[in-house]
């Protein structure tokens, strides 16, 4: 399973990452699919993919002071993905200000593309203390160069 | 641990009910909080409090023919709660269309009942099969009762 | 819901801290019962329990600069739990070797009592560095003390 | 990423699948490090794998009739894994008795190869209902023409 992922752009220019996995079990529930909670840790590890996908993982982020906390996130649910289903996380950078990052998400079932959940959320930028801070300059600097 | 949780009114006279319990530490993540998707998960435990104080449990609902399917979840993250914090979920009946139910919340940590976390939720009824119904007309009798 | 939980002994003068709540809808997986994993965060529970007995909690002890890491589980499934349920986690304090704690576990259904689960844990002593250490000689005495 | 994955031979010729992935935000803790209980799920994924190497998805074991339940798990940490490091789970069949099948686990760090958790299990065939069952002919042969 290699993950290279690349940057790709929506038609309105936007930058757009592409992940696809496999649902697992244990994001079941006892109504035979997916939980809806599992959907909002797709969203996270499509902001992971994203930034793995910019050559600058969030994981350096955060080793270089730029924490992103959860300040809103919004789901809706269409059609529910099952285990063991292939799906496409496609996150979209929507906007990119002075405190965070706003991106948008669409869940869809690879097999047929069926589009199962879209959502957003919006991140505020934090630092170790927990206090809301602006994108340090020079992180905000090379994230805009690989946005390009 | 008693759950004996009581229906209450807001000021609209919209029915209530409070549910509390402790952080897990496996709900925290390497930010050394809560971990966002958690409070999704409590919003639904704030869902099976509530059927708990109308006396008629979601468990039952479900061997009744009623499943509410998770169909628009919005949240909003003020303060972060931690590990072994004491909450306390209050989720609020916003309204009973004929196809769902939608509920609105807070989570407030107990110590100080600074808010955390405000949201809502749409359910939609399905049956077993997954296709959305109606809420029987026994089922939404026997909750109407249950509300008062 | 009070979380006032009482150190007990079991019949060979061990501590014993019971634990009960009810299963929640997320914790269940496509097989309509609780996904095996839950039980595991159950166990840690039943240990957050077990130190808030004590009277000194283990986000207290985390406070003064003892972690405790697992470093080996194990876990018998005889009886699934459902969501709903209500069920107790009895934890017991097998050993306290001069580097970690030895927990016990056994998950049952609070309506009949039936065993559910049972399992066993070690918990090795770290600081904040994630190197093994010795329990601390103050921390140690306060545990014993709280023990007995 | 493609998820083609092959099945091999350990030196003592049982089959073995490798599977590998990213660490998700979410499967770590307040600790830093990934929580205890999210290997026990890389586990099941693990034996998805495995499943999905033999050209006999579990998805379609069970749609056939075959229900593998948890029966016991053990696990052994050794070093921690972190959010993003690439890890690679090595699941091999250990025993298939004639009513379950047995695993056992290796996690390793990509990068270096480090072994972080060691682990096995005990699955039980059940049928739809929850009985222990043989595992049914017809199914035991197509998974032994798998493994060859």
């Amino acid at each position: 399973m290699s993950d290279v992922v690349r940057l790709l752009r929506d038609a309105d220019g936007r930058p757009v990452v592409e992940t696809r996995f496999r649902v697992r079990y244990f994001e079941t529930d006892a109504m035979g699919i997916v939980h809806h909670a599992s959907y909002i840790t797709w969203f996270e590890e499509g902001r992971s993919a994203f930034t793995r996908a910019l050559g600058y993982p969030y994981a350096r982020m955060e080793a270089d002071g730029l924490l992103l906390a959860l300040a809103e996130v919004h789901a809706r649910y269409h059609l529910p993905a099952r285990y063991d289903d292939e799906v496409v996380v496609v996150t979209t950078l929507d906007a990119f200000p002075s405190r965070g990052m706003n991106f948008s998400y669409a869940v869809h079932r690879a097999s047929d593309g069926a589009l199962l959940v879209t959502g957003n959320t919006r991140q505020v930028a934090i630092d170790r203390a927990g206090r809301v801070q602006q994108v340090p300059a020079e992180i905000r600097q090379r994230i805009m160069a690989a946005i390009g």
